[in-house]
């Protein structure tokens, strides 16, 4: 039997910041401002609050910060709120064949550097190994493990907090065994949940949980020691595909988080085509939508399987109308929360446009892909192929575009005084000497 | 499509303490009983040092206390280390075809009553629909979830501590059917974990996080309606069978706590029918071990298969010692932990009849069964069959055998008068006014 999780646990051990190449280190640094981003901008959610209201009352000592809020809690349950946070608008990176790699690592991670100081190369390092070790594991039982009914988010992101967050406790190669073992025993999360509130709680609790891996293992409390292989180990109890090379493959060399994208876009993937083109139009043209006849655009036809609604009535039944997301794209000119809130839905403007626009399917289109034109009062047709959307690894938002989707989240949360701050520390990340600066400015000062 | 989550959501939110037929509330008083020698008994273990040692730090206000030691934590912290605690010695309840139940549901409930005021006759109500949520839905998909390689305790245990937890926080039926959800999707534990610490882990998670489901649910933190039985719900993710029969039928008048056992030694089931015996023949001959020529055991094949080792060197390897169970039992009169100690494996006159210990099988005898035959210096023999072990459904410990189980495991750290006064309690449980005085009973006194 391949000693996976032995030769994945002395990868994690041995693995050092100055190992790994600059690209990778600035890809981290983007994940980090895209995460605190979502979750400072969600600090108020629903899902938020209910989480919150429900362990309020159980958490432990004020040890780590609630981003985009005054709360502190133990870092346990600080790692858990805002794992919830960081995905609840489905707004968080993605990698691109598998997980949402950020949610159940950043809220560990900065909560450790909040209760035991460490510098900032070794947060980028514990990150990076992180999301190494969930995706790798993730795609080592993907697809079949995804189709049976498990949110890999979930049941593969709390093998990297727990890889992570061992690292940062400096655990050595038995107890990184063992860490890895309790993550696998506590593993869980259905797709079943899709659309309720535990969605979001899975990479919370993945985060938590992970956490907690670690933190036992460094107590030296034992698990199996091929947890990730065995026969009745995690890889074959909850899939019936198992690649272990995916896994322990240039182990170093090849690093996931390459492969990381962020939305642009507060909906889903589909729309974020159209969307694009829209704003590209708007941009170059100086468009205004009481100019414009009509907006006709061809689309992969998955798009109106699952964005049909033409008269959408809240914010949230914004992102499943392709009619208001190409609208609200071209009135104001970007697709964030704002553009998606149920003020948006009932603008004028917006509701006048979104009349105007068609959808014809092309199956010839991919979802990434979309065909625009846009014809004008006075006559005139403009027109724009988008061949890859903004977001995809072929075309990624610039770090230009991740501070405008980071500032459209934060405002009303944070002072542009302390975005700026915040902006300024995630791209200096690995040259802090204290990481726990960034997570204190992930939360709003005291306005007295 | 039948709606199993709601039904057994309206069943759990509508059940009364009023409905449980007496047999039923005395069993629950037992297996409280039990649950708290076990807990109380293992409360110094390594597997508890070590989970106690790494949550210590992050742990919330002193609202519940760990059976047999002075620490206070939160609720959940709490019903985690009790968990922990039962089942380590794996001494503790077992479900007659599948799970323990009690490890999962008396440390979450236990811990309820501190921190919010319960009757004795809630805490019971909520057990017993502790018990049948739990066994109902491990029934449900049993063998094929286990023999896959879930730990059936963990996995379904979590369910029974959120309906149990939940019936004591009041939950309306739409917020009993998310404590399920929410427990579904955090379900977790493999079986490869076994002869690790992670194995009692399992209940201790369960334990917390089915009231962290439902302390969730409480708040309206929503999940899926139907997680237990919608196509990608928790059943057909983890199991290629599924009854939803077995969960739905009779609900309110099969109790799955009838089929409650209760293990009168501490070490495997396949061991117990030679030990009943030995114990019984000791007793009614006033045996001594030196007036003994040879002991001739005729037992199920599989004893030999799990417990062949000739001359163990520590306890642990005694319980996998059939020669020790039998000399031990002879020597002592019983073979709880004090038995199955270092010493008593040493011990001169134990060793000395151990080697004095033959074994045959005989493939028609079951596993609780056994024929010993004992040979005296003065050449009398001495023969008994066990056709039920003691402890089976069918010739149950009695009472009397549970408070001496409890003594035996209490000693040492709890004083014998506040022993009794536990024991006491446990048998009244049902009358008291407030259920918190058990945990606080749990505790050994302060002793200046």
């Amino acid at each position: 039997m391949n000693d996976v999780t032995g030769i994945l646990a002395r990868h994690v051990v041995n693995a050092r910041f100055a190992d790994i190449p600059q690209p990778v280190r600035h890809e981290a640094t983007r994940a980090l401002l895209n995460c605190l981003g979502c979750a400072i901008g969600s600090a108020r959610h629903e899902t938020v609050e209910n989480a919150l209201a429900a362990i309020r009352d159980f958490a432990g000592p004020p040890q780590a910060g609630v981003f985009g809020r005054s709360e502190r809690f133990d870092i346990l349950n600080a790692a858990l709120i805002n794992g919830i946070s960081t995905h609840v608008l489905d707004y968080d990176d993605t990698h691109a064949r598998a997980v949402h790699p950020s949610a159940p690592l950043w809220p560990a991670l900065l909560a450790f550097a909040e209760w035991r100081k460490i510098s900032g190369a070794d947060l980028i390092n514990a990150f990076v190994l992180g999301v190494d070790t969930e995706c790798r594991i993730a795609l080592s039982v993907f697809p079949e493990h995804y189709d049976r009914g498990w949110h890999i988010t979930g049941t593969a992101g709390i093998f990297g907090a727990a890889a992570a967050t061992g690292k940062l406790l400096g655990l050595n190669e038995q107890q990184m065994r063992w860490a890895l073992g309790i993550a696998a025993t506590q593993s869980s999360g259905l797709r079943e949940m899709f659309g309720s509130m535990c969605k979001s709680l899975h990479p919370g609790r993945a985060a938590q949980g992970g956490m907690t891996a670690a933190l036992m293992a460094s107590k030296n409390f034992t698990s199996s020691d091929h947890a990730i292989e065995a026969e009745r180990g995690w890889a074959h109890v909850t899939s019936t595909r198992f690649d272990p090379e995916v896994i322990t493959g240039e182990l170093g060399t090849r690093f996931e988080l390459l492969s990381n994208m962020y939305k642009p876009y507060a909906c889903g993937l589909v729309v974020h085509a159209a969307i694009d083109g829209c704003i590209q139009l708007r941009n170059e043209n100086n468009l205004k939508p009481e100019d414009i006849a009509r907006v006709d655009l061809t689309l992969c036809p998955i798009v109106m399987e699952l964005t049909a609604i033409k008269e959408p009535k809240t914010g949230l039944e914004g992102k499943f109308s392709i009619f208001h997301a190409a609208a609200t794209a071209i009135v104001f000119g970007d697709a964030g929360e704002p553009q998606f809130s149920d003020a948006a839905v009932r603008d004028k403007r917006v509701v006048a446009l979104r009349r105007k626009v068609t959808v014809a399917p092309d199956a010839a289109l991919k979802k990434i892909q979309a065909r625009i034109s846009v014809t004008l009062n006075d006559g005139r047709t403009l027109t724009k192929y988008v061949e890859n959307a903004l977001g995809t690894l072929a075309r990624p938002m610039s770090d230009a575009d991740l501070e405008r989707k980071f500032r459209s989240l934060t405002d009303g949360v944070l002072a542009k005084k302390q975005a700026d701050e915040l902006i300024a520390l995630c791209w200096s990340a690995e040259k802090l000497t204290n990481a726990a600066d960034i997570a204190r400015a992930a939360v709003p000062c005291k306005t007295n």
